[in-house]
């Protein structure tokens, strides 16, 4: 059976036709940017485009498909297939489903994008089998959802916001209008703006070098200066660290999951520089670790398709 | 049908009669303080004979009960009938279940203090009936658990130790060993420990003449202080509410419960001063109430006796 899985990013909105009968292969996928879609006409329109495009580069029919999932930035009504709101996606009470259908009449599945994400590591990535997990994604925000025998344990309509989990009283503005929000010291953004602060900070940081501008800067930008001896951005990737230790401990103290599974660009960042260093702080501060017990960090092994992959199968969650 | 429950408290070791047909009514309670056995084995003897206190004086005959049930401030493997750890009780890797029925041969069911309580307010108080309920427990520490349709969602041999979600990176030093834990703001100890602070500042505060020395401070000290006019008790109180606002808050953009249960002594503060105040902060900052949902605050309704209750019906869940 072939279904579409969508994945409504900060970056990109991407279409992935997905092999469920093949341990969930994506046999094509395409994409243009969020930005290129100021509206939600425009948006439903390039996500069925993006679809029927990923259709044909899979040499497949329309008719050859199952049903469509999409995972949004925010909070939809899957019974209703509503997106309720969204961030960095122009949709607010949009009747997503029906938009979808006037366009391709095919079976279409809302979800929230973090728990599709944990969805696909869980059936088909790092959390595979295990019998509790907790897994984040690092992107421009933090998200993250919990998984008990392999099933996503929904709380609401909405994902399990653990990107805004207070650590910091009166700490970063966040857009959710609190401060201190986790995800305002762990997205891939706050680890960027970390990075620019630091770069002003220190005029002679190899930074400058590595991405020539503040504007230019990567995720990857400070842990390659560090790699290479900048004091500077060691100061960036020992602080970004920290503090996302810091939130994975305050998961792990909740949860006391089996397994942490850590998503988004910078979690490809070498094991000794990114997930040892992690393992090591969670370890020494979460009480789970005191009570005999360890909850495994792991990378999510799917990447960006964990989302793709967890859309396709939402048809299953709604079987 | 009659069981006892056990709430081993970081004061009081208290045992009750519950009349499981009678809607959980506690026929009888006997109580001793938990300074008073250093050991385990002393702490065994005790929480034995306040059992058989307990049901003499509600008229009945050992025989009658059905089952004992314990909450231990710490993790306990219920299967196996061990306290692996506790705080405020001296018990580690301690065999209690072993330990009681030599002393009483009867069947005895551990649980984590924090999940006994939310237990109780789940079948018989505050969270009866509602589809979704964290409560907390404000105490010595903050415990707290998750309810769902009623039912204890258990996510492991410790409780959720929600108390341990570090709102203040660096912030006050916790016997966990992190710094900045919720429960260093917002436990009874914490409120007591921020009062006591607040009147070394404040030689002329009425706190002095309502308690006499630091050492006597209660809970509620700044709280009536704050009512009569004390500028420095309003300090106490509303540096006390927002830090506890904002670890509800937490809860609330995790798990988006339909009620948000409080317990421990100070919940007994009248609404105006502490539950009015608290809904209005939760409301202005969670994102759930962005979403058109509301997590309504309520007090625990069946107050130190929810752990009694949620103990007292332990051999249900393993039933």
């Amino acid at each position: 059976m072939v279904t579409i899985g969508i994945d409504v990013g900060g970056t990109n909105l991407v279409a992935g036709v997905v092999d469920i009968d093949a341990d969930y292969r994506i046999l094509a996928k395409a994409k243009c940017k969020t930005a290129s879609c100021p509206t939600a006409e425009s948006m439903v329109d390039a996500l069925v485009r993006l679809s029927r495009e990923a259709v044909a580069q899979a040499g497949l029919q329309e008719s050859d498909v199952h049903a469509v999932g999409v995972g949004i930035p925010g909070a939809v009504d899957r019974i209703r297939g509503i997106v309720i709101e969204a961030v960095n996606a122009p949709f607010s009470n949009t009747p997503f489903t029906e938009m979808f259908r006037q366009r391709w009449d095919v079976p279409v599945y809302l979800e929230n994008d973090a728990n599709c994400a944990v969805l696909g590591e869980g059936v088909a990535g790092g959390a595979k089998g295990c019998s509790s997990a907790v897994a984040v994604t690092l992107g421009t925000g933090v998200g993250g959802g919990y998984l008990c025998d392999g099933m996503l344990e929904l709380y609401s309509r909405n994902g399990m916001e653990v990107g805004h989990i207070v650590i910091e009283v009166d700490g970063e503005p966040c857009p959710c209008g609190r401060r201190g929000c986790w995800e305002q010291y762990s997205s891939a953004t706050a680890l960027k703006r970390m990075t620019r602060e630091e770069m002003r900070r220190s005029p002679d940081s190899l930074m400058w070098k590595l991405c020539g501008s503040p504007e230019q800067v990567k995720g990857k930008t400070p842990f390659e200066a560090a790699r290479q001896g900048d004091p500077a951005g060691k100061r960036v990737t020992e602080r970004y660290l920290k503090y996302l230790s810091i939130g994975l401990a305050n998961l792990v103290n909740v949860f006391q999951p089996e397994l942490l599974c850590i998503g988004g660009g910078v979690s490809n960042e070498r094991d000794e520089d990114f997930l040892h260093p992690l393992q090591k702080m969670v370890d020494e501060t979460s009480l789970h670790k005191r009570l005999g017990n360890q909850t495994k960090l792991v990378k999510a092994a799917l990447g960006g398709d964990a989302g793709i992959i967890g859309a396709a199968i939402l048809y299953q969650e709604f079987a």
